[in-house]
Order: structure tokens, then sequence, then C-alpha cells
């Protein structure tokens, strides 16, 4: 049966008011095998899990031995706006397979903001939330009728005969993506410290939390060590 | 004194009618680095380059002994559409510093194609070069005019307080941007391979070609090699 | 319970005159993981494997449309000598957890070679079976004698109260040591066209060997189209 | 003219009794590298470098904005124990070129430790120094002997035929290498950190501590940052 690679996968969770999603595809390793690799290093190996290992795991991590989390393996699928996945790509560990907009003009979104927020003053890439701003909800019906002027221009060029890869240079960085990532757990943990973080742009944000939700049944120990709850 | 990072620095070529360029900041390692690196396998150095030398840079290219050439180092800068800059972003080996439009709403400009190309119909992925698309210039007219609407919608935002981060959403894909990459020869060899390739968007091509005349002073061998000129 | 992770792990392959094993200890994805990947980019996804998956996948390594593949992981345990690990962790890609003689001294074993190989006169750093070498097995019994003689002296030195790190420093590159390793399925076959290759150590391309087994049953038309049997 | 890549170049420093040495061969960019590649974020560019920009380093360190550090090179060549090489191929960043004994039986040397530490007790992977050990100095004796011995099967085992490959087992991990390391600044300050740390072995700490001052003229402000003395 042939699906499209838009729909959420059985174990997701959706985001940015429903227009976005993120979902676990497959995984690899338990906390078994972080506290295993570790053990490698001194020739021992455990069939269970105990108290003693999640000491252990909370040692390495507080220790930066980072190496025994690299067996640990997870693939998401995600669907999110372009701009967000071009923060993703920075992440250099991660294995990406994408949607090609030279290859398919199907099924093109566009993000249009739940909420606006304003542009943060003492803090040049911040933005804080905002009571006042747009309050007749134009802006946002803009956004949302600019998205849509976009896509008309792009089917007018292709209808023309221009070719999808020089068209789709109209289309805002509002469209939302697809892609599948993999990722082992140390770069994992990296890329939420980094992403899910005051620091960063909410719109991305929430992705991280909502990943951290997906694997916390796998990684339940790793997940409390990392929060600061044990 | 401060300059702007969109300004073509001395060493580079334009591209995509004179909108974008590309131009090498720096670099580290000749060819005898090259042969050096590979006869520290036999434990050997030389002090000059000779014929031998050269034949022992294509043994190594044509056998896949790439490692020696990791030694040698190139830094860009380069100014292009950030649908060009996507496709850059996946060769993971690249070191990126790029603009951030987090950080700054200045210096915004936006591609429009010198020419259209129309879509190969016998492979999905491909444009072909055609003499009856767009005779009378309304699609590209129609294109520059998006950007420029594209760039009013953004910059009215901005005046309502919205912050930069939301946004550049409705900045189009032909948006341009700039960015550093330092990456070493073995790795940029095989960047060309992909990217200098009928099979890769003109677009990426033509920075692809303009980076081997950049480099070719400095490793003028090892591009004859890579050409199958010697 | 607690083992040594100097015990093969059920699914393994021995090697090296059983001296040696590599062992698979997990894996993530199937072919139709490599195929979904691949139509990601299309924005299509489909449920079952077919006869025209297999042409794809084929199609995808013959063109070096490598990044479907690294979506599929493995995990193995390795017992080599040494001299084996440094040529493996050349590879970079690789996630190494490794027994550390800094920790412990326990478990020593020592790599003695089957059967010795002369030296190829035209190829410096190649080997050639012999019938006429060290007939009277009296090299193999230096070596074997050589070996034991070095763990004397080590467990001297640490007798006299000589710390592990520096002891070890007598122990012969024949010594062997135990990993687990785990790789994406593009960078391990990448590994089996450098190791599984004419130009490599026998007594590395004997685990590449093995390795090829291991993931035969979860990749079988992979294995064929990289064997070019289909 | 051809040398021995065993000879340590002009800009190098001995460590380990005079027995091992680490040059610095090649390197690229500078502390206004740093600077300009943080400023590509915000559009800018700068010629000379002042306090403010000390002060942007110390920022970027601090929180952890380690691109703009990627861009600065370095190439080592090095000269050490195998036990230290195996330490050093943990750090995948690296770009490696070495001596291949599969190659060459040239110049072959061992390391012997000018003074021997005891195994801590309390603390399975670390060593200290001892006033006791060893006093008569029979050990190092000992073990001056056993890489004689050692070199005299290799050389027996060469001259029955045996291929390279193979005799090389009998070797030492004492054995002395050569290699040239490519990294640059960013992951070369993250090897300091892990190298030159009271956790790591002796025998690799000092590489660690020569590296840092030869890099000291290249980047006096970012070593004074990283060391807490600005």
């Amino acid at each position: 049966m042939i699906t499209s690679v838009n729909i959420p996968p059985e174990n997701s969770i959706r985001v940015l008011d429903n227009q976005g999603w993120v979902g676990l595809l497959d995984h690899m390793g338990t906390e078994s095998t972080i506290c295993n690799a570790a053990r490698v290093s001194f020739g021992k190996m455990k069939t269970e899990l105990d108290e003693n290992d999640i000491k252990l795991i909370k040692y390495l991590w507080t220790n930066k031995h980072t190496s025994p989390f690299e067996h640990v393996m997870f693939t998401f699928s995600v669907h999110c706006p372009i701009f967000v996945r071009s923060q993703w790509h920075r992440h250099r560990v991660w294995k990406f397979s994408e949607i090609s907009r030279r290859y398919t003009e199907e099924e093109l979104t566009f993000f249009v903001p739940d909420e606006l927020r304003e542009q943060a003053k003492n803090n040049r890439q911040a933005s804080i939330k905002s009571t006042s701003l747009d309050q007749d909800g134009s802006c946002l019906k803009e956004i949302e009728c600019h998205n849509e002027e976009s896509l008309k221009l792009y089917n007018r060029l292709l209808d023309e005969g221009v070719c999808r890869e020089q068209a789709r240079g109209v289309l805002p960085q509002n469209m939302m993506t697809t892609f599948w990532g993999t990722i082992d757990l140390h770069n994992l943990l990296g890329f939420f410290q980094l992403r899910d973080s005051e620091h960063a742009q909410l719109e991305i944000r929430v992705y991280a939390q909502a990943m951290k939700k997906l694997i916390e049944p796998f990684v339940p120990n790793v997940m409390k060590i990392v929060n600061g709850t044990i």
C-alpha cells in the first residue's frame, strides 16, 4: 500500500497548533545497552538493569563519558516549516532524508503562526510574548494570504512550464517540509540542550520537547537524569 | 574598520548573473602536503614537488586513498539563494557560519533567475533549456514583483513589532544568504563530483565550477587529475 | 547476572582459527526502511517490499544515493588483535566502546597466527601464501613463547606495584581486545569495500567477511546487489 | 631532498624524556578569523582585532558558541608510543596520516618510561607518583630489555621471510609511531579538556600540554580564556 509521507506515523505528537508533528519511527537499544557499553571498558556485561546501573548512567552523564550513549539510536519523522529544518540541518551528526521539491510539487502546505511574538529589545535574537501585538489579527491574516498567493504564483509558473527547481524560489520559508532523521542518544541529548532552551526559537523548541516525550518510555532514567529529577 | 559580510572578498568569482558570488578567504597546504602526508605511511618526507609526486597524487586519487587530501583546507565565503544553501547543508563535513535572520533584518536581497528552464518530462528532478518559455518575460517579472511584495510584507510585520524570527517566514526561498564554509580537499572534491554534475541543479553547479577555479592555483595538478586532463 | 564481555554473543561467528570472533548485538531497520527513506524524497511510503523496491535499492546503490542506507544500523561486538583494532579505528563514523587496559588486567590473551605468510616482493604492503615458510613451526613457536613471556613480565611489573597504564607497554600487538561498534549500513558497506578486499590484511578481512554473513538475513537483497549477484 | 618523517620538524617540542615530540606543521586562521566568523551571524566583518573582540571570543567560548572556532585549523606531526596513539584515535574529527608497519620495517624505536608510577588503589584507571617503586631500576631495565628482545624476534621473523603485517604482532605497545594530524580549533580545545586533565594518562597529557604551547602564539587570547587567566 502506498501512502503519503506527510501523514503523521502512529507514535507521534502534533505541535505548532497541529500544523506540524514529530513521530518516532524506530529505535535501537535500551538503558541496559548504555550500561553494558560502559562496562565494556572493564570487561563486564550484565543482563538486568538495577539501581546501581541508574547510578552508573548518572555518573556517565555527569562526567561527560558520552560514548556509551551512542549505541542507542532513534529514527524520527518530522513535519516542520523549512526555517525550522534549516536550524535542524546545523546538527551535522543527524542522518537525513528529506522530501525534494525538485521531484514533487504535491501536497504543499504552509505554516501560519498561532500567535505572533514581539521582537525583544535587549536580545537581538529573542522574542517575547505580547498581549498588545496584532490585536485585530490582521498580521496573521496577511501572512496566511501571502502563503496562498505564493502558492498560486508557483502553480502559475508550473503551468507555464517552468521547472520545479526554479519555481520553488517564490515559495515562502513558512513552507512545510517532511524529513526522516536518525540520531544516536548522545547527540540527541546535545540537540535537546541547544534546542529545548530559552535561547532557541520557540518553533523548534516544541519539536525538541515532543521528542523528549517520545523517547521517554525507552530511556526513562536517562530523561530523569537529564532533567535533574534524579 | 567594520564592513558588511555581503561584499564579495578580493579573491572571488561572481555567479548567477552577478547576483551571487563565492570567494576564497583562506587556505592551508599545497600539493606537497598531499604527497608528504601520503609518504608518512612509508616514513618519508620530500621538500620539493617533482614529476613522480604528480604520479603519486594521481595514484592516490585513482585508488581512493583520500586521507592525504584531508590536510589541505579551504575557507570560502558564499553568497547564494537559500534553496542553494539548503543543498549545501547536506554536505555534513563542512564547517559553517551563516548570517542569522533572527539577529538582523538588514541587507535583504532576493534572487531572480536570469533565464527560466523547462521542467524535464523524463527525469522528474531535472530541467532543460528552453527557447519557447516565458518569451514575453512575464514570469520573470512576476517573480521579481513577488520578491518585492514579500519584503514589503516582512517590513510591515516588523513595523507592527513582530519578531524577526517569525516575520522571516514570509520571505521567499529566493532570499539571498551569506555564509563561511571551511572544508578539506578530499571532501571538497567529493562535493564537486556531486554538485558539478549534470544531475545537480544549475544554480548550485555554478558555485562548484567557480570554486574549482578559485582553488586551481593552489592545487593545479590535482585539478588536472580530477578533470581527467593528465 | 554479571558475565564477561570476552564471551562471544549468541549470534556470532568465530574467525582467526577460533581465536577471534564478531557478533551481532542489535540492529535497526530493514530493506523497507531503505526504500521508504528514499521515497521520502518524492513524498511516498510503502508498507511491503516488492520486486520494484529491490530495483530501487539497486538504483540507489549504483548511483551512489547512499543516504537512505544510513537509517539502518548495526551494533557488533568484536574480539580481535589490537593491530586489527587499529585499522578499524581509522573508520571514523563507527561509534566505539572498548575494553580499557587502564581499568583491568583481567583475561589477557594473545593472538598466534594459524599460518605465516611470506612478504610480497612487488607490493610492499602485501603478503602471499607460502608452502616453504616455517616448515618446522619454529617461528610460530617463538611467537607463542614471546606472547607468554610478555604476559609474565607484565604480571611481574604489576606485582611490583607498577600501574597498569604503564605496564601494558610491554604487551605485544598480538594482544586481543574486545569492543562494541555501532555503524550505519552506508558506512558499513564502505568498510566492506575497503576491508573485504585483496588489498586488506587477511586478519581484518575475515572480520569483514563474517559481518557480511551476520547482516545478510536482515538485508539479503542489499548483499546480493553489493556482491553483484543481482 | 628525501628525509625521514621520524625527525622532529623545526617548530616542535620534545616530550617523554626526549623520546617523543609533537611539531606544528601548518596552520590557518587567527583570532580575527574567529571573530569574523562569529560576526557573519549579524552580517558584519572587521579588519583589526581590538579589546571588544577579545570579549566576544570569551563570550563565544563561555556560551559554547563553538562553530566560529572551526575555521581555524592546525596540522601537527606527532611521534609517540602506540598506546598513546590509540587514545588519540578515539577523537574522530582528527584527520590522520600514519606510518604503516605493513609498508616499512625501518627506524623502529621503543618507549621506555622515564619513571614508573604506582597503581592507584581508589581509582582503577589512575596512577600515582611513587618514591618507593623500582628503587634499583630493575623494572625499567627489564622493560628496555624486553623492547630489544622483541625487535630481535621481529627481525628474525623477517629474515625467515615472514611478512611485515604478521611479524609486527610481536612488537610491544611501547613501539613508537609517527603520524600527521589535522584538526580545527574547536575540536582541539575539546581534546585539551579531555587529555590535559588529571583523569588522562600522563603519557598523552604531555602531548596536549606541548600542543597548547605550540598554538599559543597564534591564538594567545583564546589560550588565556581557556586557561581562565582572562
